[in-house]
């Protein structure tokens, strides 16, 4: 994965003369300074990925991958994993809440099944994937991203998947299953145990060699987190602005986090999931979310439901009059 | 005011019928129970005072009030008085944060100035209003409400009027000055000291009598306080869900809560301001806030970024498929 090391030494970085400009319009709107808090923070944080003053966001897309898990053989979820298709299904039929929240957005939605017929093996028992089908992963969710978006959503469906992010976020960052399980889709306490069970067997399993990030995906990720750890990867090259979604989108993302310090600045963190594991791995980025609303249900949901919040602050950073443009007088 | 008081006996309850009907519908839908959250909370909140299910928001009316203080004169904010008049030019030429906010969230703008020429009595010195401004200062309130309207959110403008919020909090629910005050448009310490000082003196003077909730708006409100708790009012007897704002539409809609603990069932918190009395006084109302994006701007802006929310909410509870539509398997 040579050629992975080598993409992340030349990322792209924001650009300053936009950040610039949006913070010096900022300063003239008919508001006092900093009264729009957040918003005008997201206005500059758009501009500056952008590369763009004013900022825009006229294409923007929500992209949702799927995978299966071998742990779930485990126990590891309240639901069968023949859901996963299921629910891929249900995308394609528009009956799912992304579906909806994606719409109210005004985004495009993009559904990545990603071999839903040949689950990742167990991880407690060996690795998930091979090198190929890592690779293969990974150019999966960077071909979800092209050239013009103004603003990517991340987002996965995937029966298991929160054992397999709080394996992820324990090997990338310390910590024992107990730390980072949740549950999920709503296990009762026995099948917590046996979700933070399977983490620590993987974590005992694979040891030193998840000091790599790259090849901690390989071994305890699956195909939905690396197709997402793709995807940012591809926007950062394009200069495209990211939000992450919940738990198992954040711990993808934090592939890159743990290789380089400032691979993900161009994403803000959606929300904050209920999944317990997702505050804790939020405060390990230095990631604030966007919103805190108690949504624990993936499919890039919190992060569709987080365009509105931005689409507000492009609204006022580009439309406000400024105290010239109205008359009003400045501050006394 | 006794007519307000016998209004307040008569107050009408949220239709439970239409609540079963959006919680029955949640527990079908294409997800893990309880999964989106917050939404689905908000989703039977709307049924509920809608009195219909499923909920909708295609009348939405965000409503602005602005009045002028007497209590400028003490130095209280960082702006001076005639910014009122100036910014409601402003909200009407379209170019304040508020027009491109509610324009956003696909709601109608409306805004009241109260007798911007005529400052209410400075009230470290005399009852801010006479009875008869209070009242009217009530009814046009009540005025910018309508029976078809699916969602109201209220808002204000008035230079000096985070002092008069303080005020008001601290002579509902106790404590002192330096409690309930913060900086507003951006005062500095001496500025801040300057408001805390205005509120303590309020309180020596008008002391006893600001037991009876409505002769305390009338000593130590101001006329877009009173407006705003006037359009609560008439929207809880129309059955109109409501989006409260940040500190000060807060602290007008607490005048009802103070007389009555059941009145601000049909209002939701829609921000956590930066000010720094908002989230004691939404601790002190029981009232959870829907974002927290560090706005302290006023106008209605939190409220507005707030209706986003509100449609997520709906698109997702109306939209979404059944597991038995999407065939998709439940909980195992």
């Amino acid at each position: 994965m040579r050629d992975f090391k080598e993409r992340l030494k030349r990322l792209p970085e924001a650009d300053p003369s936009s950040a610039e400009a949006a913070a010096a319009r900022q300063a003239r709107l008919t508001k006092p300074p900093g009264s729009l808090g957040r918003l005008e923070a997201l206005a500059q944080w758009l501009a500056a990925w952008q590369a763009r003053h004013p900022p825009r966001l006229e294409r923007v897309r929500v992209a949702v991958f799927a995978g299966n898990h071998g742990v779930v053989t485990r126990g590891v979820s309240a639901y069968p994993a023949e859901v996963t298709v299921q629910m891929v299904a249900n995308f394609r039929a528009g009956g799912a809440a992304i579906n909806q929240l994606a719409r109210a957005a005004g985004a495009e939605l993009v559904v990545v099944p990603l071999e839903l017929d040949r689950p990742t093996a167990d991880f407690t028992a060996a690795p998930a994937m091979s090198e190929s089908e890592l690779r293969a992963a990974l150019e999966a969710g960077a071909g979800a991203v092209e050239a013009g978006l103004d603003l990517l959503c991340v987002g996965e469906m995937g029966i298991g998947n929160t054992t397999v992010a709080a394996a992820l976020a324990a090997g990338l960052f310390g910590g024992s299953g107990a730390d980072w399980v949740g549950r999920g889709t709503g296990v009762d306490d026995a099948g917590l145990a046996r979700k933070a069970a399977a983490v620590d067997a993987a974590l005992a399993l694979h040891g030193a060699a998840l000091a790599d990030p790259l090849e901690a995906l390989r071994r305890i990720g699956g195909r939905e987190l690396a197709a997402i750890a793709g995807a940012v990867l591809r926007a950062r090259e394009l200069r495209i602005p990211v939000v992450l979604d919940g738990f198992v989108a954040t711990a993808a993302a934090a592939v890159w986090r743990k290789a380089d310090a400032a691979a993900l600045d161009h994403c803000a963190a959606g929300h904050c999931s209920a999944e317990a594991g997702h505050k804790r791995l939020l405060q390990q980025l230095g990631l604030a979310p966007i919103l805190d609303l108690g949504m624990r249900l993936g499919e890039a949901s919190g992060a569709a439901v987080a365009i509105g919040i931005l689409r507000a602050a492009v609204a006022a950073h580009t439309g406000m009059a400024t105290f010239e443009e109205a008359g009003v007088s400045d501050k006394s």
